[in-house]
């Protein structure tokens, strides 16, 4: 890794948070994130800015100011589990085709080092995949220690698209959300720390964003067509996403629902989300495994 | 992937080349940096700046300017991966330690969309590694069709460490030399552009550097006793490297000295060879492979 922080931020001592605690949030972003128990999603307004009231710019340079701490925080990581540790963090992003996936591992997941990130984008599945379990793929893009995992799209898609489109019967299904809740309570206790992000677009959102690829030839490639037909099952999808906030929200892997008809809006909560996520491992530099003294007077007799 | 660049630039149209043909260097990058024959690692200055007489700040300035264009070529590769496209870019970083491998990365790979990239770092190989053919798990590194596919070190390691520290015997990485030319070759046929870097850095300056983590608390995980083992091999190593770049800077697939001992200039210099080799490719979108009106027509329908 490189010396310093990626962004140019102060290269020695502790990892400052910022001055304020709250940071202009009216209170912490992942409480205010956090889906509470029985949120109902059909009346969950996308456009929102929960816990936010100082719009867009403010959002922007907030993410732009706790841009060196997320590095740092990477960086302590990585450093950790290149020292033996065995943590990791992993960002699970679901979300409808256009709520921003994408332009959250740009934009936000862009800002901390590459070598740090473990990036995983799950569609469909290839043919070896298909003849595992479906956590098969997912056990091996899980994050090594030390890394940050980005998961765009994940294992949720073996109960939502699976759902759906009816690709297992419901006795298969149905019994994933136990299955999945066993899983990551394993995965939480091995070290990983789990963020669990729905990003939620709104109908009429997804509409405007997928007629903008159709106006523009260098958003074409984004373009499937197999997009429309999934709109067209959207409250079969908005049951399914409510199953999974119903039966998977748990304890120790919880949901965050983070409104996304604003780009803005979701880059700025899923940066916190990920920042808070980093905070609480409380980390430090690894101590040397070796004698400085000895060292330097070696190094110095080169 | 997310809507534009990542530094916000224009969105639309060509990537826009800078208005200066050379940008401030004397000669093209690629040509300037490329490794000639008969090269001598011996007389090679570590220190200098070939091609750029500007200094730091307008070469900071440079890579910062071509942040965007860098980031939209990368763009239109990962679309035309995603598009049946085939090709691909391998960035590939060879030096010693502290030759600024891993700043390159964070700093100018992580200028591009970290979804668009395939970074792998290649250490002692593990178990199952050392059970198979060296160039077993270099074949598994490379970049998917649309990548930029980056090694932090890569099968050179079996010429350089297996040839110093003797883990192989001479007659079996004698025969290594001409099977590495074989494999780059069909990599080259094969759609993938090489970008192959041996990052310069002086004795005198890797002990600097070696000091200074002995120096901060931060940057002890950094250091590995190990390291001054393989500087008291200095001259061992630099006739490795120097027989590298005798019988290995191929026409397909040649090789770039690049003098390490100024961070910035490397970071320069990578950054512009990956440009280079991206508008190389004369990237455009992927057209439609839909009838726009149609589309149109329905999603206005649902």
């Amino acid at each position: 890794m490189a010396s310093g922080t990626k962004h140019g931020g102060k290269k020695r001592g502790k990892a400052k948070p910022s001055t304020s605690a709250l940071d202009g949030w009216k209170k912490p972003p992942p409480e205010v994130l956090r889906a509470p128990h029985g949120l109902d999603l059909a009346a969950f307004d996308r456009a929102s800015t929960p816990g936010w009231k100082h719009g867009r710019k403010a959002g922007e340079q907030l993410v732009a100011r706790h841009a060196d701490e997320l590095s740092e925080l990477q960086e302590r990581l990585f450093a950790e589990g290149r020292s033996g540790g065995t943590r990791s963090v992993l960002l699970v992003l679901q979300g409808m085709d256009t709520s921003g996936k994408g332009g959250i591992v740009r934009h936000v997941v862009g800002l901390v080092d590459p070598q740090g990130v473990a990036h995983r984008s799950f569609g469909v599945p290839t043919p070896e995949e298909a003849r595992h379990h479906y956590l098969w793929r997912v056990r091996r893009a899980l994050p090594p220690a030390g890394y940050i995992g980005v998961f765009d799209r994940s294992h949720y898609e073996d109960v939502l698209v699976a759902r759906v489109d009816e690709l297992v019967p419901p006795e298969v299904w149905e019994k994933r959300y136990d299955e999945i809740n066993r899983f990551e309570e394993r995965l939480v206790e091995s070290g990983t720390s789990l963020v669990k992000v729905a990003l939620l677009v709104s109908p009429e959102e997804q509409r405007a964003r997928l007629l903008k690829r159709l106006d523009r030839p260098d958003k074409y490639w984004k373009y499937n067509p197999g997009d429309v037909d999934a709109r067209l099952r959207w409250s079969a999808y908005q049951e399914a996403y409510q199953a999974v906030l119903d039966r998977t929200n748990t304890e120790v892997a919880p949901w965050h629902a983070v409104p996304a008809d604003r780009k803005w809006f979701a880059r700025l909560a899923v940066s916190e989300l990920l920042l808070d996520a980093l905070r609480r491992l409380d980390l430090g530099w690894p101590a040397a495994d070796f004698d400085v003294g000895t060292e330097r007077a070696r190094l110095l007799a080169t």
